[in-house]
This record gives C-alpha cells, sequence and structure tokens, in this order.
C-alpha cells in the first residue's frame, strides 16, 4: 500500500517497503508498505506546516462539519476495516467491527467537544490581583500547537488513530500519522475516510516505514509540535528524546484487580474475565493482576477458572475469544512469563498451551513477588493471581508496579472503596467494574512509567493546544456595568 | 438599639419600636429596635442606589481587602454578638461564638471567591455556530444586579445574614438586610463590624421594624434587584409578590434520615441525635424525620434514646444541650403536634415535658402517614420516627413531602447508596451523614416548597450577579494563532 | 387547528376557536385554534409530569438523538412552517424559511451543548473550607427542574419556541407550549416535527386559546416549575403572579445606537438599516432609537435615507422589505407615536404613509426627550434620531431608559468603545455591529424591564435545570493521590 | 551560606563552594555558596519524597494557611531579600523591595486559588456517550504530581522562584529549588521564610552548586516529576534531556513593540521605555523590538531619546534607573551586538558607552534584517529599531522570530488591533500596553523557542497536577433528579 502524502497517494523514491504478517496463520505475509524516506517525511512536514497555517483559521463549525463527515464515511466503510483488523492484528471479527463505530462516534463526539473548547475562551481582569485597577482585559484562548505526530498502536489502529486525529484537528492542527506495521492497512484505510470527507491536503497525511529507521526522525524533527504516542517502552525514549514538543504518551500498564472480602464475587469474576481475556489479553487496559483476599480466593477462582473453561480459542475470522498473539516474539515473551513463574512455585490453573502465535488462556495461581510476571505486562491471555491479607498489603503491590494505568477494587462498601481508590497510584481506579478506557469523553490517564498527559477527548484537545493570550490596555478604568 | 442607614445608626421618625424577648426567660422582654417607617426605607434605598453605583466601580481586591477587615472586626467582637444570641435566640453560647467564628470564615472564603467568580468571564467566538465566520468575539461576564434586599431568619441572625451580604457585596452590591425581632441585636453588632471595616455609607444598611408592617413594603419595593430570604411560610408569599426580581429563598424542610438494614447504627443514631436535636431543633436542616427499617428499628432506637438520656436541658448560659424554642407559638405549635400523634397511636419514647418555651427532648415512634408530624416540621426537639419495610417505601415517604432541603441515607452499599440518593427529590443528599449546611462552599439549595435557587457561597454570588455582553464586531474574520 | 396532547392532535371540548388573522390582507380571517378548557390544561400538565417521571430517567445521548432527528424533520418540512409564518405573520417568505432552518441548527447545537452540560457536574471537597478535614465530598450536578411552561412571541413563533423548548427536552424536562393567536400555525406544525421525531407523549405539548382566558391559569399552574416567556407587558404580570418557579422573560427593548464622530459611517448607515428596519422593525432586538453626534448627524443620515427610498414595500410573499405590522392595534399605535412626535416639533425624513397594516419605512429626525418615541418601542419601521454632543449625553440617554436589551456603539476608537459598553446599561453591546440575538451561544439578556435570567444557548439549560447534591460522608480523612 | 535539606541548614560535604560576584563593583567577590555533592542531592530528594507522600494529605486550607504565613514572614523580612538583591543582581533598592512585596502577594492569591482548583473537581456520567447508559460515575480530580525541581533565573530570583513553589506547595507537591548563583542570597532568605512559616521538613529545600556540574543531575534525576525552569537557552537543553516529566519552561524572548500610523505616540513612547529599559532590559517581557511604521518613525523616536536622555545611570542602592548588567560576559555580549549592527549601517541614537558591566541606554534606529541584533535578545539597556512599511511587514518580523513570548501592537483601531495581535505568533499580545508578567493571575506563555507550558497562578497550578480518576460502577443506570 501507498503512504498518503498532501491529499494523495504515493510510492516511495525508496523502492523499499516494510511488510504485515498474518499472526493467526503462522506470520504468513499479510500487505506490505512503503519504507518512506527521511526526505520524504522533511517533504509530508512541509506539507502539514502549509496546510496548517489555512486550516487554522478555517470556522470551527466548518471543521466539524469535516469530521461529521468522515465518520459518517467510517461507518460506511467499517468493512474493509474490520477485515484488515481480522488478518493483520487477529481480531475478531466483530470486536473489529466495534472497533470501527466507535471510532465514528469518537469522531463525532470530538467534533462537538472541540467547537465547544476551541470557541469559548477566558476573559479575565487586572483588578482581581492587589495593587491593580481595571485597566487590562485579558482575553485568553486556545489556539492549535501546529503540527502533531500521532503513533497509535497495533492493538487498535484505528480507535487509537482516531482518538489522536479527531482532537488535533478539530482543535486546528495538521497531523502526521505513523501508524504500526501490523494493522497498518486498516490505519490506511481510515485515513482514506478523512481524505474522502474532504479534509484539505496537506492537514491528515501518513507516513509508513520502519519505526527502526524513521521512528527517531519523525519522533525529533523540528517542524514536531506535539506527539500523541500510544505503545510501550519505546515512549519512554520518545520522551526523553523530544525537545520543547507537548507530549502526551500512553504506554503500559500493569492494571491490578484488588478483590475484598465482601465483594460481589459474581461480578468481580465477571469483570476478571472479561478485563483479562478480551482481544486475548492484548489491550492496555487489560486485567493484568489479581489481588484477592486469601478467604475469597479459591471461591473467586473458582468462578473465573468456570468461565475460562467455556471460551472458545481459535480464529478472529470465526469471533473466538481468544486468538493468535500479535506476533512470534510476544508469544515467546509471554512463554518465558509463565516458565518463570512456574519454576518459582506458582500454580498453572490450566494446561499451558500453545499453537504458533496462539496461546490457551491461563490463569496463574500463587503468584509471588519474586516472579517476573508479578511486574511484567503479558500482553496476552495469562493472567497471574497474588493472594493478599489486608488493604494495605494490596496497596503496596499496586503502588510498587512502576505502571500506573488503571486499578480496580471489588468491594460493596462505600467507605472502603473510596479509601482504597483515593490511595491507589493509578491514572483511573474503577470501583466494581473492570479496567476500562471508554466511555470515551472520560479522562484516561497513566502515571509513572504508563505515561504522561491525560487523553479522554476533552483532554487530548487540551493537549493539542496553548494558550495565546490579548490584552487590551484601557487608557482609564472601566467597570462592566449593567 | 438604632437602624443603619446612610453609614450612621439613627432613631426612626415613628417614635415606634419593636421588641425581642428572652424566650429562655419567660419571654421576658429584652431589647427594644427602631419601627422603621416607609418613607426611612425609602431613604435606605435611595442611598443604597446611590452607594452602589461607586461601590461597583471599586477594584475587586479592595473589596476583598475591606470584606476581610470586617471579618477580622467579626472575630475580635465575637463575645458580644455571640451574647446577644443567648438573649435573644436562646443559643448556647459555645455555639453562639461557633456561630460568629464560622460567619467570619464566610467572609474570607466569600471574598476570595467572589474575587475570581467577578474577575472572569468568558470569551466566545461567534464560529463555532454554523453560519458563523470568526468575525464576533463576545464578551461576557458577571456584573452585579444592584440592590440586595437580605432577610435573615432568628436561628442563625449573624451567619444567615453574612451568608447573604458577603457574596453581595464582593460582588458589587449594596444590601439592605431587615433583621428578624428575635436576634436583631446580634444582626445589628455585625453590622457595626462592616461599618467599622470602612464599607462606604449605603453599602451596607439595616432597617428594622414589623415584618407585618414593612414586610410588603420592603419586599415589593421598586428599588429591590434581587431579594434573598431566609426563612418560613412568608418566603412563598415573598416569591409570589415579587417582580422581575432575582429570587434566592431557603424556606422550611422536612429532612429524613433513611436507615437501612445494613447501616452502621452507632454512626446512623449519631447523626440522628446531633442532626435532631442540636439547637434544640430549630434548623433548617435539622433531622425531622427518622425512617427506619423494621429490623434495625429497635436496635437504632435504643441507641438513639440512650443518647436522649443524656442531654441537658435548661439555660443556654450554661451550654445546655436543649434550651428554650424561640417563642411561645412555637412551643404551642410543638405540643399540638405531639398531642396529635400520640392521639393517633404515636408512641412517645420519652416523657412529654414543657416548661415556658423550655421542651425537653423526644423521639416519637411509630408514626404513620395520618399524623402531621409525619409532615410539619416541628422546628423544635421532637423527632418522628417511621417505620419502613423497602427502599420503595422509604423514597415514597420523603419524596411525598411538600418539602425538599435535604434528606440523609445510611448504608455502607456503595451501589444501593447512590441509588437512594440519587431518587430522593431533594437539594441534597448526605450519604451516612446528616443534613448540614456547610462547608459552606458545598452548594445549598431545597426544591419544592424549600425554596429556589441555589446557595453555597459560589451559588450565591452568581445569583447576585448577572450577565453582561460586550461584542466586538470585526470587518473581516479573524483567527487567533500562536 | 388542533392542540397537542399527551401525543395526539386533539379538538378542545370547549367547542370555542380563537382565530389568527392575516395582516396582509386587512386582517382578513386566517386560522383558527381550539380554545381550551382549565381543565384540559389540567390534564395536559398531569401528562406533562407523568412523562417527565421517565425521560428525565432517559440517557442524554438518546435525548440527544431525538433532537436531532426533529431538528432534521424541521429541515424537510420547513415550506409549510414558512408557509403559515407568510400568513399569519407578513414574514417575508425567504426570512421565513431561514427563522425554520436556523431553529434546526439551533436544536442541534442545543443537543449537544446539553450533552455536556447534563454530563458533567462538579466534585467538591471539604477541605477547602477552614475547619474541615477531607471527609466529605460532594457531587454536585444539574438536574431538570421537571415541567417548563413556554411562551414565544408571533414574531419568531419558531424560533423562540424551539429556543425554549430543545434546552428544555435535552435538560430532561418536559414542555407545555402555549404558542401565540398569531403565528400559532406555525408552532404547531414544529410541535408536530418533534412528535414525528419520537419524543414520548406527555414530553411535548401545546395548548392554544386565548390569553386573557386561560393565561394567568396556565401561568400560576401548580404543576409549572419554569417559565420561559418572550413577549411585552405582559411578562412583567406573568413574573409578579408567578410563584417559585424559575423565570426567563424577554420582554421590551429600546436598543440604542450610538454613533460617534469617529464612527465608519457607512457601517453605522448599514447597521441601523438592517437592525432598524428588518422584519418591519417588529424584532427585540431592533434598534429602536439612534443616537448620533451632530457633527456627523447629516452625513449618517443621509446615508440611510438613501437606503431607505430604495426598500421594497409590500407583500410578504414578494420578500418585500417593509410588510405589514401584525395587527391594526399595533399600526395605531405606531401612528399615535408619529403624530405626537411629529406636533412636539421632530422631523419626519419620509413622508408618512400606511395602508391597513402596512406602514412606510421613516426615519424621524430631533426627536427629544419629551416624545413618546424616544421611550417606547414603536415595533414598526419607524425609527427615531436623537442628536447628541457628548458620551455622556449618550450615555444618559440609553441608561435612563425603562428597557435594558441591548445597544450599540459605532466607533473606530478601541478605548472608547470599551469605555461606552462598559458604560451602558443593557444585557448586551454591540461594539461597530447592530443588536443582535445570534450567534444562539452567545448570551443573551435584557436588564430592568427588558427581562431577567439570560438565554442563548447554554444559559437557557442553566436555567431549565437545578442543582442537586450528593455528599459521601466518610469515616476518616481521604486524600486522592496518584 | 548553607544549602537547605530536611528543614535545616547544612555545608557540603564537598568542602567546595562557588560564588557570586557584584555586578556594580566590577565584579568584585559578594557571596559563598555551597557546591552540594550529587549524593546530597540524592538525599534531598529522598527527603522531598518522604515529606510529599504526607504533605499531600494535609487539607487544603491547612495548606494555604502556611502559605499566608509565608507571605507574611516576606513582608516582615523584605529588607534583608532587598539588600541582597541591590548586591548581587545590581537591582535598584525600590525595584527590589517590590520584587519581594509582589511575591508575597502572588503567595497569598496562589493559596486561595490552590485551594479553589484543587478542591473542585469534575462529575462525569457514562450517558453522555453513545451506546452508554447512567451506570458509570467519573469523579477526576487534581492530584500533585510529586516533587517539582525549580530553576529561577537571576534577573528575579525572588518573585520568579515564589511563582513556581507557591503553585507546587498548594497543589500537595514538594519542592526542591536550584537558585541562580547571582541572586543566591536573596532566593534562600526567601526559602527560610517558607521554613519558618512552618513548612515540613522535606516540603522547602535548596541546593546549591555550579550548574555546569550539578545542572544535569539534577533536572534528569529520577526522583523529579516536573520542572519548572525559567532562564535561557539552557532550558532548551533541560527539555531535550528531562524524560517523562511535566514541563514548564520560560526561556528567551524577543518581545517586539509595533508602532501603528496611528497610534498613541506618547503612550507607545512611554511603553517602549518603560518596558524596554526598567531593570536595565534584563527581563524576559522587555521590549527587545520596536517595529514603526516609517511615517511616524521620527516623531515617536525623539520622544524615546527625550526620555532616555532623563535616565540616571549608575548604582543600583541610588536607585538609579539603569546599572550594571548581571556579568561581565552579559556586557561583551552587548557590546558585541552593537558593534555588529554599527558596522552594516545601524544608526546609534546615542553615544556608545560603557565601564565595566555598566552600559549606558542606547537606542538603534535603521536596524535590518541581516543584523544580530535584530534577531538576538541583548539583556541589557540597547534597543534596536526596525522601520516597517506595512502591517504585514510587521507581522513577517516579529513571526520569523525564533521567539515568541510576548508582543505588543499600538493603535487606536479596534479593528486592526485584534487583527494584528490575533496573527503575531506570540503567547501574549499587548494592546497599547508594554509587554508585562503580571497581573499575575493572568495566563503567561512563549511559544517556540520561548518556552513551554502556559504560567501565571492558575496555569501553573494545572501544570503542577495531573488527573486522577474515580469511576464508580453501578450496578444498574441511576439518574439523579430532584
Amino acid at each position: 500500500m501507498r503512504y498518503s502524502v498532501d491529499g494523495t497517494w504515493r510510492t516511495s523514491a525508496s523502492g523499499s517497503t516494510c511488510e504485515a504478517l498474518n499472526p493467526s496463520k503462522a506470520n504468513a505475509p499479510a500487505n506490505r508498505f512503503q519504507a518512506c524516506t527521511t526526505s520524504e517525511v522533511d517533504e509530508v512536514f512541509a506539507k502539514a506546516r502549509e496546510a496548517q497555517r489555512t486550516w487554522q483559521r478555517t470556522p470551527l463549525h466548518a471543521r466539524a462539519a469535516l469530521l461529521h463527515r468522515a465518520a459518517t464515511l467510517m461507518r460506511e466503510n467499517a468493512g474493509e476495516m474490520a477485515e484488515a483488523l481480522v488478518l493483520e492484528v487477529a481480531k475478531g471479527a466483530k470486536d473489529a467491527r466495534v472497533e470501527v463505530e466507535r471510532s465514528a462516534d469518537l469522531i463525532d463526539y470530538t467534533a462537538e467537544e472541540g467547537v465547544r473548547l476551541l470557541g469559548e475562551g477566558k476573559l479575565l481582569m487586572s483588578d482581581s490581583f492587589p495593587g491593580n485597577d481595571r485597566t487590562k482585559l485579558c482575553m485568553a484562548s486556545k489556539v492549535p500547537v501546529g503540527i502533531i505526530l500521532c503513533i497509535p498502536p497495533f492493538n487498535y489502529p484505528v480507535n487509537l488513530c482516531v482518538s489522536k486525529i479527531a482532537p488535533a484537528l478539530i482543535a486546528g492542527n495538521t497531523v502526521v500519522v505513523k501508524p504500526p506495521t501490523q494493522g497498518c492497512t486498516a490505519t490506511l484505510h481510515m485515513i482514506q475516510c478523512f481524505l474522502k470527507a474532504g479534509f484539505p491536503a496537506g492537514t491528515v497525511q501518513a507516513v509508513t516505514g520502519r519505526g527502526g529507521e524513521i521512528g527517531d526522525y519523525l519522533t525529533t524533527h523540528p517542524e514536531v509540535n506535539a506527539i500523541s504516542f500510544t505503545g510501550g517502552e519505546t515512549g519512554i525514549r520518545v520522551a526523553q528524546k523530544a525537545g520543547m514538543v507537548a507530549l502526551q504518551t500512553e504506554l503500559g500498564g500493569k492494571d491490578a484487580c484488588i478483590v475484598l472480602p465482601d465483594a460481589d464475587l459474581d461480578l468481580a469474576a465477571k469483570s476478571i474475565v472479561k478485563g483479562g481475556f478480551s482481544y486475548s489479553g492484548q489491550r492496555c487496559t487489560a486485567v493484568k493482576l489479581v489481588a484477592v483476599f486469601e478467604e475469597v480466593a479459591d471461591e473467586l477462582l473458582s468462578k473465573v477458572n468456570a468461565q475460562i473453561a467455556k471460551m472458545t480459542v481459535g480464529q478472529p475470522e470465526d469471533d473466538a475469544t481468544i486468538t493468535a498473539v500479535v506476533s512470534k516474539s510476544s508469544a515467546d515473551f509471554i512463554q518465558s512469563l509463565v516458565v518463570d513463574a512456574e519454576s518459582k512455585g506458582a500454580r498453572l490453573c490450566q494446561e499451558w498451551r500453545r499453537e504458533d502465535n496462539l496461546i490457551w488462556p491461563l490463569l496463574i495461581d500463587n503468584v509471588t513477588h519474586d516472579m517476573k510476571i508479578c511486574w511484567e505486562e503479558p500482553f496476552g491471555p495469562v493472567l497471574p493471581v497474588v493472594r493478599v491479607k489486608s488493604d494495605a498489603e494490596a496497596l503496596e503491590l499496586v503502588n510498587k508496579s512502576r505502571f500506573g494505568l488503571q486499578g480496580c477494587v471489588f468491594t460493596k462498601d462505600i467507605d472502603r472503596a473510596i479509601q482504597m481508590a483515593d490511595a491507589m497510584e493509578t491514572g483511573t481506579v474503577q470501583i466494581n467494574g473492570p479496567p476500562a478506557r471508554g466511555p470515551d469523553h472520560f479522562p484516561f490517564q497513566g502515571v509513572k512509567d504508563s505515561g504522561i498527559g491525560s487523553q479522554g477527548i476533552t483532554n487530548s484537545i487540551n493537549v493539542m493546544t496553548k494558550v495565546k493570550s490579548t490584552v487590551i490596555n484601557l487608557s482609564k478604568p472601566s467597570y462592566t456595568v449593567a
């Protein structure tokens, strides 16, 4: 497939390509993409800059109208994006379609949110501050930052791209997208919807290529004004290398699910299963650790295991619950975590089973602090359980993690629920529910190594704008009356 | 005592006075106040108007500085206000001092809140709306409404006056206070603090007299721009007679305390006792009805009764828990409710006892819907208990009331607590706590016959301001960039 | 035509009707409407109450979806509404269609605004206030007030009805509309769009009849929770009679246009003509007074008169600039103002001419303070001009008016523009532009006899909601960290 | 002087010191400070982390009370801080005192602002978003980021330190300050006020030493959660080296003053002189370029030169207008810019004169794009003037700069003023006034190489907090009603 520059699709002068594989078919070749050169990258940024000057002077309602049009086209073309997701990232067919549809809703909501956030500033008066009369009126509003580099991950290459470019665009920025290799096709189809919707040339572009080759070139490019990155450890390096640009990164997570003795265990089990095994655990907000009180551990695990037993394992086209993980290296890593845990005394609740990238769902009981799986995120259908004896012990486990995306606490007790939630060092705590990115207008953020900046529609728009003030200095004090 | 006009204290030309009695001493005469004439009222409003034109053009930080100075003077002069409260409204000596000190805190907080609320407006752009280009900038800010008529009640004649005049003043309004007869002295002392603080003549004034004589004259006065009233049924008539003025009324309440079977009964009992009997039940936010589930009713009541048994009954100077209610007519009314309830089968948990205005604390069990005390507010140390069998029955009881100030629900269950709170038709619901006006920056409001408009510091300032917009029309579209 | 109750259209049991006349055809009969009885009114309110209980528990996005559907139907059915406007209120055919289309835009915008305003509350912590630890979390949100009585005026019976019912509905209220007699048909067609869109029975209803018969019955009905009224003097009586209900009234105006010596006179003349004569001056925000500096008066008036000379006068079907005013009594009143002014020495810039309700456009120069037309609003194509000598004189003229809707100031000078705007006692001041209600998301409000409460989409939603707080009391302090 | 660790003052184990010189006395030695070691830095951070865990759990009102106490102590100890400023940074004696007093006001304002910003979160409901019922309540609030590294510059070592630590502290963070070498004494005196006010050990600490030795160690320290830096080019390197930490940098500026032909030239001249030469031009927001229209250039410059002629040049103790610049290297750099400009044809309006660090005020006319002084900031009393012919030319000059802090436009024309302000690519534009950081509650920010993040009290608090969400998941939909 070609890359997108200045409203057109083009083949790279490099003559070189990179390749997405099919995780469900023993990583057989799936699709090929252009390996863009640095000068092609330069051109893309130049076009983005030029387009931005005009785009930022387009009426807000007109920007919104284009986004609504793109959302409509997304719904109309959901099929081809969904198929690409099945093929390249082994996402279940139904889930793949849901991803696209939810993305269209996100675009619509973002358009209307931006109309309001960008269309309203603050008016500040000087006489609030000691020593000043009312001779200065400050009009502060949000203005675009310029060009946003958007780097979505393989697991939601449509949704997590849209959640970057829609806020960027409504705010008057232009975007340069670097799609993941696995999932690239769906991202490019999505971009096509924006182009067909009528976004001006240069406002939405995509460069493809190997991260190792053009990654640093992109993230340190002088024309970049903000970076919105979702992914893994790479994000930390992006932050370290970036200069004075706005940063929004969402990296790893180790979302824990704390189950207190008074919890509704059916609800907790259901949430753990849904949270831990949906899309084979390859979600930022997957449940990646269960911390259950000893006295209810057996009952809880028995409920969880009963549900695991019913899961289907197989092909995404058949909507199997568990499908192949994205790559051989990912499967190998998961396996290494399981081996390590078992060797240190953990109990596998199911038999370990793997075929190529396909790993059967596994609950691991009696996990202890010395096992790697207690701290690393497997990003697969493998879920460790730590038995705890107190609120303090559960909190210590959660807060020792170098990640801090989300956490959950299951308890009926309103007081204890809030005390625990307040004390958990994560961006979000779910009381009586699994971790969840959505609804998409909720704030969404990680702390520590889980990221920087907040997401969610409103917060993303804010990250992608800066403040501009205009102060009217008056010749003598003036007070507004009516 | 004299009334306050244009920065001075003056005797009425009427030659007539009205009198506050001492509730604790068989209603013996306590203090006398001027019975102002309608032309004196006219003069006060004329001065208020004149002063307002200048006051609204005073820098916000300077307005705030005066309020801080008044707060300091309130603390320094707390003694004389507290004594007046003991004398005229039989408030316990310590509580009386607390009322003054809490009022000083409220003034300080209000000053700083107003500096921010009044010092910040909105800047709106035209291109948010379809069909418009960015040719109009709308600067919308809050401006004072003008003159605020403030009518506090007898039970908190300092605090509930300060909660009206502090927001009014910081917002650039001037105030005319009509103190209650019982409690008038403390209100006037408080106003003296504002005058000594340096508020310009005409910004803070107080007219005294019989409500029956000048009440309607005041509330329908053409110079009034807003009325802030706290009191009883009179408030409904105020609302009906008032024309196009901003209205903030807080009238009666029948705050119910719902105790679910899983509640912490010690906490519930403690809250009921504190909520029901503090200041002898003469609080807007007193617990005025207990709705307890049958299965825990006996245990709860036994805990409540144990605490009632320990209450001291007597003189406010001695800080007795229970002191005389404000007037003979109030005591008679309370007695009539008890008689009615007993005659219809209610069970008195304590012996009925009354000496003049002093009524011993009383819990009334087995109250049913046909008894007046189920629906009327006694405003005394008498608390009815209805036994219920379901959430729905408890909700029906609360929602059938013509009042809707606050309500409480005691339960540990987070889910049930929120479902119940959401369904209660009251301005506020307290989960696991007694009704409470404060902290004073929380919103505070009644629905149905409990009032209109919201209070709390921020909301009061909002009620006492109106919106003024200034639209800059540009010759051609202009987009803010940076 | 029938009235709307509980999702159906019904004939009144009264057997009586009232009649709209055709202003353009010598007030010949146009359409007939039901004269509803008080018991029919009662039924309508009973249905509204019942419907409200369910409607307020409908997801926000679902409420918004219904509003978007209604907007679409408005656009599809614009023709029949426009025709009714031409027939009953003599609105030019093109303008009539614009009114409907702008109304559809307003509905769409309101839906999305409400999703945000209602979907977001405040979370307040107790430890902001001295003396409190962090043991209370206050969740304050906006909840519907209940039933809104909506009374639009004849001049924009679609747009000014939609601007009431759309905010009411998105906020979870139900509405009872009392259409004006002239303009009733268009209002009823509009309501039909809402019913066809799928709004549940009882959420949107309309009662018709003579204001003199059911007006007070409606406005003082105990089931009314808020009144949104646009019209004339009647609104003051509505405010005086109403009890504890939320009030939003927009009544008369006397919008002045101040033209300073340095103004762009072409721009000023264009704005005066557009502002003063559009829809024959029958707009709340029509320019109703010109205050021009003597030194530029002749030049300004010559420009204005040149444009008046080009106006077409005639039938709304032909899109004449000037069409018949709404009634014979209105035309008579306008004539009386002209006669009074001329008798006191004003100079008519054009010949006075009237045929039935049709009045030729007229600029009246040399108007002085003793003439009625200096203070009354003609609501017709007749525009008085006062010549002034200073900023202070212009301000005095504006601020002496008992009205305070909008005002304009024309000057290039940024300092003087803001000083003047700040000092004008009107709800809005336009700098270098004519008075304007829109864009519809801007705040819109009158002061003094021009109304109470603020409009504009956001403010209208706020008026139609109240605050509900839920306070979670914790057993011990808890601090949120991450 | 000693450095501050854990509430005490300590001598470094390094045995080494660094030295501040006296710019006014030929850079004679002034004061000596500890050259802290990296392990001392580690200890400081360890104490800061420990203290932060407790400090973030201190009631907001208690945090505010401590800040108010510090402000009072600042005022009481203004003398010693002012003297240190005179000595080390050659600030005029009166200005030095003003810096301290303004800093105290800033602390007070910040305390109250933080009470409100931190004490209020958002409550979001799930049903705003398509596909969701109201089953999730999201409570989002602001929580501290942790430890803030504060690096103030030499020119306002008190004020620009306070503007970092006050917001940090009220938000529940702890701070580690790295004072500048010149100005260090005043910063340390200021920190002493915080310690004496009662801030807990570890909340406010200061490490001293050579930037070249411990600078990178500090800015890349793993315990740092946010960096607030004000200074020069170093800030860019700080941004490039920092990882996932919140960043607020304010670096260089090249604030231009555009004077249009219709400007009030007296006002413009006064603003240019005040803006360009106050504190000898050593201010971030000094006017660093004048862009004047050819037709008014001579008149403007003649007014400016007349005022320059009256300036006093000399010692800070005598409050001379112009005092020595901070260092010899700074004076050398300024001289090099003047030499370059003169050699390329610029006209010096005054004779070039320098004695040690003392440079006489100089206006340089006819500056062209090829001269360094057109683009570099001299940070001294030397001001270049470019003559322009059009709005576009003036805008191009401003927008070509790699800096974007503030800019000014002088014109009476409201339309042109806003069009120009909107188009200038700077963080703030002043219409008819000189660049200004304050009033301190206004937003203050640079774009491009002038910095990242916004300052001003509110924005600084926001930068120093992050979002934490707690989502209550309900078992079934619940709608809040009243």
